[in-house]
């Protein structure tokens, strides 16, 4: 498949982080990948869902939204489609994974990722941004002297990657993602353990030895990712 | 692991089917595998979501519900979780990869799983029952002449596997499921192809090597359930 | 009216209950009055409604659901009509009547009656079969030494009746219930009292000679539905 | 029972009708019955639900609403209630009884009930409130020359009976009606038929001989309400 | 503007109060003016929102319907629009600004006012209205011995005024509202001060002396309107 | 009073404009001012609101909402309070007045305006914002030929004004906001005529010399405002 933006098959599209980006939130980013535009904030919220209630350990949960507009067409605002759970509830599990809750103490922090511009990849790089977000506010709590050490296991990320024809795609924009036969969205740490892995016949059933060879195109992606989050937060983890 | 029920890891739990459980619906089945019990019906609708109209092609989409009193502890009513969203998606997409939606006609034929008794498995036993079901439907419309074969591309089935410490197990009872590291659900066709595949690290990561364990496992047990299917299919399939 | 399935005007149809058809569920079973297939589930819950806290008293309350395809059209789940509310209001205040609510300590008893098939008679067969459950419930606090006994002050049943033309019928069918004239709701004790009576002119009112006919023939079902109960709870009450 | 407002046990409370209370209705009036106050209009529109359309058959619905003070303590509002599910029903359904359908023409008559201030006997007092506003509401539509004569079967007017130890009471005050033991509801026709009876044992249940006692109590107030609807509708009907 | 019902430019319609309207309410009335009739009341609820508990402050709040035939369409019950909202949310704050909050001690006062009749100027109205409503129900917490003076710093009034062509409008109906090109409504404290001012460009933009212009007028109105309170609150006030 | 930012009294924040934010919008632009951060779109829609229907006449309708974390305390999702639905009706009236609504066919123009970080002001600059993408989503619409001029009537934008103690301040931030006694909000065209003036006492009442000198003040920061537009929009307009 001619990539449209003259990527080659095994390549990301160009990636930007602008940190702190909203000035209320206890850590924040924008991230963007290629025309996809996230704002990741984190929020520390004095108080846990009632299963964790007097058990000292905390909680991570991630929401996810698209502007009316960040679409080709406008979606009608409130509009909570099933696909906006299961992003969040994908999120909400990639980030607790790394997370060591007992250390944050009775406390919430939210993830809140909201889609400014959508071409494609949105959960993955919510996951992606996310990680940054959560990281800045774990370590403001620090600063506040809250906790004593930033209760993150590892760094984690995620890409798409897919099948169209017989070509194995990394990171599909909206226009390939439609196209494709298969997609693979895959969440792994820094170490490069998986945390997530779905994978789905769109159009055309899929055979062990291609989802072995998306396997090997994410992992380089996922790496490539976790370098740039490190990079950005090289001091505080 | 111990399992409860005295079964090898490598097991199934027993499964029982009673095909047309329920009188009015086109295709409808009863299947039982342990104790988790699901009331699976085809219904055919003679319309088609607007993005269809005027196309020729028809539908398959699936609707998924937890009685209050399935549970351990009772569930009340009409709280439709991000979770039933998300299982209805993969059971829809599950079972239109094998249908040759053009040649159902405009067409929706509605798959509702209703789940009388939950232990683990529900998501994977109604793509298991609900392909049932839809056959059945299908033949109904054969029988009347409305199309003039069945549009089945292929069996579909699925099963849960998990690992838990070292031990990969198969067919998960809600109780191994919730003492498992990592749950995978994975949705294949009779011929052995990937449909769907969601692996999820509940409590710890895990690596590549433990990822193709489990996928043997999942073959094996979905390759029985295609045998029951077939039996239960035989005279129209 | 010749009846379709050969019954005498004043006969019930064939009746079947399996007795804990729910493993989790306290008290359970599932009730089959012809096609029609109801699962009646009793849960306890250990708090009572806002109105009884710190009264020592508890509660009985119950919901009412069909199953998508419970019917001859399939019923989009989620629409809980008025119909729904006004069955869950009849069937609480039944079996209101005979529990002795002081008895049974600060908790709730929740009834779940789930139509799996409707043929007729829902609402007074779920009143029917919540007895039994409702029972079985009991029967369990009274083994767990919650309760020393049970504190239920008499049977109750309930039945449907109706005009076709000039004739009374007893136990009505959906189809049967879809052409009477007038249908009337009866639910009576073991005593042979009643608890309710709801009698409405679908097409043609009624005068007192016929109320007191029906009346006559409710009476009359209800007391062979109290035999059945009996012969399922001679145990335990 | 010594009757707070010095009534004899048979005896109905004082009732006062202002005709076209409100001047945008095609039919209206304000209803009192002792302290129950409500404003009953009918509304034509021209349409018909969906299983009517181009049938040439009309429709007669009813909804029903308390003002959020008409109680003694506030109802938080849009709290739509089971019991206000339950009292549209049984509104629409009885004055539908007595009006020949087919003879209003694909149109929808929408009778409104507002209680703006409730003492017992809300339900039955909308039933009979609105069949003067009904009946207004056609005689327009035939003064209109829409229909040339008013298809109005036959009166109907509705009241509550309740047993309060060993007393038979009739038009219940909201306190009697929380005070009796039983209490019921009935519906009927000028010419003395039944519409609808509803009998609820509230806290004892009732025999044979009460319930006939309750029957002659309500008929004998339906009767006089029937003759105070006559003296406002004599013109036209 | 010839105005329909012969008034001239700068005069109210008629007004009438009919205090006392609903006898539950802690303090209510009728308000007619003109064709508009609105029920007000004032209850009082022991209780606080969460921001003021523990301060010693207590609260008004405002809520807003209409009945569905209030209006010369049918309005369907519960589509509680943004007017709606923006409406309720303008009457709170106009009654709060003349309240001292926390001389009522942490309790609510919630004014209902709602819509029996509607032809314009029911927002002004029920402002009118709900001063009244209020005073009577502080005079009887007063009463009672809970405080010891009516906490109301002034008397507070509102109506509409509005621009036809060249002519200024005191007091608009519904169909004089619909026909002019700006409409605003200005809420006055007895001593003449500003609460709120809302003019809006329905049709044409509006100049400053145009402006200066309705306020001289809608002061006009006011002062008559806070004539008609006094003489109903001044044995009180 | 001294304002944090160093502002005189009567001085705008610094503010920022990014023309074509978003790439599949017909319109849109990143508006700036002080910390407020809004994001604009025009969708352009071919169908309009059923009153429209086979009138010829478009629609210009805003909807508007605010990120969880664009205020200093996350807001839950969906909670969608009547100040939007307040705001929403603002925002819509205002660029209808300068849209000439038969000149763009049977559309609609819906304007999105999402805030990231809420610092005070963001229905005032959202209008500002709104229009600017208006503009571009009609200077579209040129283009592609389907209206052959843009249907502008005249420039409008808006600013706060507020009074704290003595003093006159414009352009109030979110903490001026909250201390001020009153605040107004002006909607101004670009020929300096008032499009909407809604001015509230939050705390203490105005008077009219008061008012006069908001409304020079608010003239003047609008003057700016519409300044700063036009050299956006001095290629189209």
């Amino acid at each position: 498949m001619n990539r449209g933006d003259g990527r080659k098959a095994d390549q990301l599209r160009k990636i930007k982080i602008t940190p702190d980006y909203i000035k209320y939130a206890e850590g924040s980013c924008l991230i963007e990948l290629g025309n996809t535009r996230i704002i990741c904030t984190a929020s520390v919220e004095e108080s846990v869902p009632n299963f964790l209630k007097n058990t000292g350990t905390g909680w991570v949960t991630a929401e996810y939204g698209l502007l009316p507009r960040s679409c080709k067409s406008r979606i009608p605002r409130g509009k909570n489609s099933g696909r906006t759970h299961e992003i969040q509830r994908l999120l909400g599990r990639s980030l607790r994974v790394v997370t060591d809750l007992k250390k944050i103490g009775e406390r919430t922090i939210w993830l809140d990722c909201d889609v400014i511009q959508a071409d494609g990849g949105t959960r993955t790089t919510s996951i992606t941004g996310s990680f940054i977000a959560l990281s800045f506010a774990l370590h403001r709590l620090k600063q506040q002297k809250i906790i004593d050490k930033i209760p993150v296991k590892d760094f984690v990320a995620a890409t798409s990657v897919g099948i169209s024809g017989k070509e194995l795609l990394l990171d599909l924009t909206y226009e390939e993602d439609y196209k494709t036969d298969v997609d693979m969205n895959i969440v792994m740490t820094g170490s490069g353990e998986f945390i997530e892995i779905q994978g789905t016949a769109e159009k055309k059933t899929f055979n062990k030895e291609q989802m072995d060879g998306l396997i090997v195109l994410a992992r380089k992606g996922i790496e490539e990712l976790v370098e740039i989050q490190r990079s950005y937060l090289k001091d505080i983890l």
